[in-house]
Parts: structure tokens; sequence; C-alpha cells
């Protein structure tokens, strides 16, 4: 059944063209129907369409032009603050400012946001995920006024393609797939399983961009490198603490 | 477009027919294209049909039928060994065993799981998700023999549903989705949200079997009290430093 999900591309380039009200919020309705921890719901999605605000946001996302060229760019968010309030009101005693519901509101949030994306797809929109959001996410906190209990996790910029990439490879099934137990890889598996990646005509390109030996350092020497790595996680932690979701 | 993902529920009683090896294959090929972190795929679904294996996982999700009941249980895990293990056989860097990259390989993983279970349920299987797997992460991550690097995040039982229960109520939209910013609520917000759930005949029903007056109290008082609640966020968060997760 090649449906749906196997014609995921994302994209990086829209049209202007808003998104109907009715297509955003059949959406974001598809949202909430995903699987979500005691029927909590413990998450936000901030639909950001004001132009001003986008431009904003940008810098957030190391102003990848898509964030302004997207019509609706939604930021998806870890809440436990609203169950928080409800709790309160009711004159019960809520414990949800700590890492497990962290963990918890994290997990309703991407479920949510993955089935905005399959919704969104099947409306002919397209989406891209934005993994700059850890990076800056006390700013866009800042930015999107997030009270403490809520915290940025990703982020959605959505709207009508205007280019048609072809999908992503992905690494063979069996890279990611155990079965029964996990079983460790051997050298020659990995060897195996990045074979057709490393060979591909996209990571000859890679390479002579970079001036680089092989596809592993363009991720660590060029992407993803350890300094970089290290100032995420430390920032990261110490919103969490901020926001309120590492009280002892 | 009211489709598959209007119609999700958790089902929590299965018939024992197996899956076919063609449906699961094409479910775990649909996770593989959910957008994934700079294409590394940092996540693992462990796949578990042994029965004997299901019956020393069960424990881990507080014996709860459906892990015997159900033919398929797949832990769904942040991953970054096997990226780590690549870079370093070609000689590169890596630096993913931080708090950022748990997250990045949460988010993959979580949202793999998600197309997975869109998937599943195209196919007529029912799914259900348990979030017991955050109580018992050391333990599973035992069982399952997961390495350093890896670590449990949550779990999707799947099979042929045996009961066809009501799709779950949801809060009203607009208590999950923010235009522009983040709008905090008035207390009389709260109140509206809530006042459907809280005159139903599920919750009278609950308030009378658990001797207690709101609803409220029976998620802080029953169901996440502050004692539990604690404990697993330091179980966790022991875990994910032991999993080498948070190196410095």
């Amino acid at each position: 059944m090649k449906n749906v999900l196997f014609k995921h591309r994302s994209i990086r380039k829209f049209r202007p063209t808003p998104i109907p009200e009715e297509v955003l919020g059949n959406c974001l309705e598809a949202a909430t129907r995903a699987s979500t921890c005691g029927n909590m719901q413990l998450y936000s999605l901030v639909v950001t369409r004001d132009k001003a605000l986008r431009e904003r946001l940008a810098p957030c996302h190391f102003n990848q032009p898509m964030v302004v060229q997207a019509p609706c760019v939604v930021t998806v968010c870890a809440d436990v603050h609203r169950f928080t309030m409800w709790c309160r009101q009711r004159g019960a005693d809520p414990a949800y400012d700590n890492f497990a519901w962290f963990l918890n509101a994290a997990t309703d949030a991407l479920l949510a946001a993955q089935n905005f994306c399959v919704q969104a797809e099947m409306h002919g929109l397209g989406i891209c995920y934005l993994g700059t959001t850890l990076y800056t996410a006390a700013e866009i906190a800042r930015i999107l006024e997030l009270p403490k209990g809520v915290i940025p996790l990703t982020t959605v910029v959505a709207g009508y393609p205007d280019e048609t990439p072809e999908a992503a490879d992905r690494l063979p099934l069996e890279a990611v797939v155990h079965y029964e137990k996990y079983t460790d890889y051997t050298e020659a598996e990995i060897d195996e399983l990045w074979a057709e990646r490393e060979e591909s005509e996209l990571t000859h390109r890679l390479l002579e961009e970079n001036g680089l030996d092989n596809l592993a350092k363009v991720f660590t020497e060029r992407r993803y490198v350890r300094s970089d790595n290290l100032a995420v996680s430390e920032a990261y932690f110490a919103l969490l603490k901020e926001q309120g979701f590492f009280n002892k």
C-alpha cells in the first residue's frame, strides 16, 4: 500500500497561496486525533501566519527562507501548563513539572505533529520539520510568549509546494528494525547498510563541495559538530529547568 | 476529510491472528518515510513477536493483557548507536552522546512510530501506545539487550482488533491551538474547555468508582501521583546517563 506516507518529501520552497481556513482546521483536528497520554493532550500548537511574526521567528531558524515564504509556521510545544492550571482550579495537586512529564508531553506533541503533517499532505500541502527549534528554543519561547510549563520541540512549516523534489533515500529497512531483541551490528553490517548511500551521486557532490574524504565527516565536521551539539544540549537543558520541567 | 486519522481508537483487545509478513513490512517501511533529522534515522524499532519474550516484557507494562494478547509489540527506541558506529568506522568524530541528540533521536523515533501506527490502521490493524515504557525503561532495555546509545521511549502493541470502542473525546480544538503567539488561559476559559468532559457520563462513573469529587483528582490522586512521577523522572534521567545520552 503505497499511499500518502510513501509520497512524503520535505518541501523547502512554497507558493505564497494561503492555506484555506477549513483545510488548516481539518489538519489541526487530525492532529488532536493522535494518541495522547491518559487523554491529557499535553501539547500546544502555535500557528503563526502573521508575516511580521514569521520574520521575527526566521533568525531562530537560521533565516531559512521557508519560514517567511511558507504561509504557516507551526511551533510544536510540550505543554503541561494548561493541565496544571485545570488541576489547581479544581483543588487537585498536580505534579507534572518534572522530567517524566516533559517526556510524556513531548511524546503527545510529536505524535500530534506527525498527524498534522500526514493530513496536510493528504490535502496536497507540503511540510518541512525545522530541527533548528532545539538550537534556539529559548528565543522562540520568548517571541511566542510561552509561559512556564510550555517548551518548543520542533517546528513545521506548511504551504503549497513550489518544488517537486525526489523522495529522500533511506537506509535499508533492516538497518532500523530488530526482530525480537536488539541485535548489535557488526562492522561489516554497518559498511553494508551505508554502502549505497556512500556511493551515490549526492554523496560524491557533498564530498567535493566540502573537501572531505567521506560522508560521515560531512556530519561530524560540517553539519553537527561537537561544540554546537554540546552548546545546544546545555542551553536546552537550562531552558527545561527554566520552564519548570525539572523541579524536584 | 474524515479519513483514517479520524477513525483512530486505541485498541486494547486483540484477536490472536498474526500480522501477515508483508503487511508488517509495509507498516515498517511507512515508518521509515517519516521526516528524520538530517536523514540520520536516529531510531530503532524492536519488533517482538515471540510469545515467551512478550511474556517477559508484560510486567514492564504492568501486566496489561494486550502485551501478551497482541501478536506484535514494537518497542520504539531513540538510537544514536548505529550512526555513531558508522562515524567511528570512517574515522569521523561523532558527538551524539548528549541531551540535544537524545531529543533529535526521540523526535525521529516518535514521528516514525506514528507513521507505523497510521499505516497499521490503514491495513485494518489496531494499535495502542504504552506509556508504561517510561516507567520501566531500564528493565525493558535489559530484556531487549539495548546497547549504549539506545533507549526506549514508548511501545506500540499492534494486531487485529477484538473490540470496537468509541473514539476518545478530546478537548475543543481551541484548547490546544494558539494563533500567532501563545495566549494564556483565563480561569473561565479553563472551566469552559473542560466543561463537557466534566459533565460526561464517563466522568460521573469515574468519580463514583474512585470516591472523588472531581475529575482532576482522578489524575492527581489515582492515575499519575506525585511520588510516582518523581520516581519515574529520576529513574529515566539516570538511565539516560547510563545509556550515554548525557556525556559532557
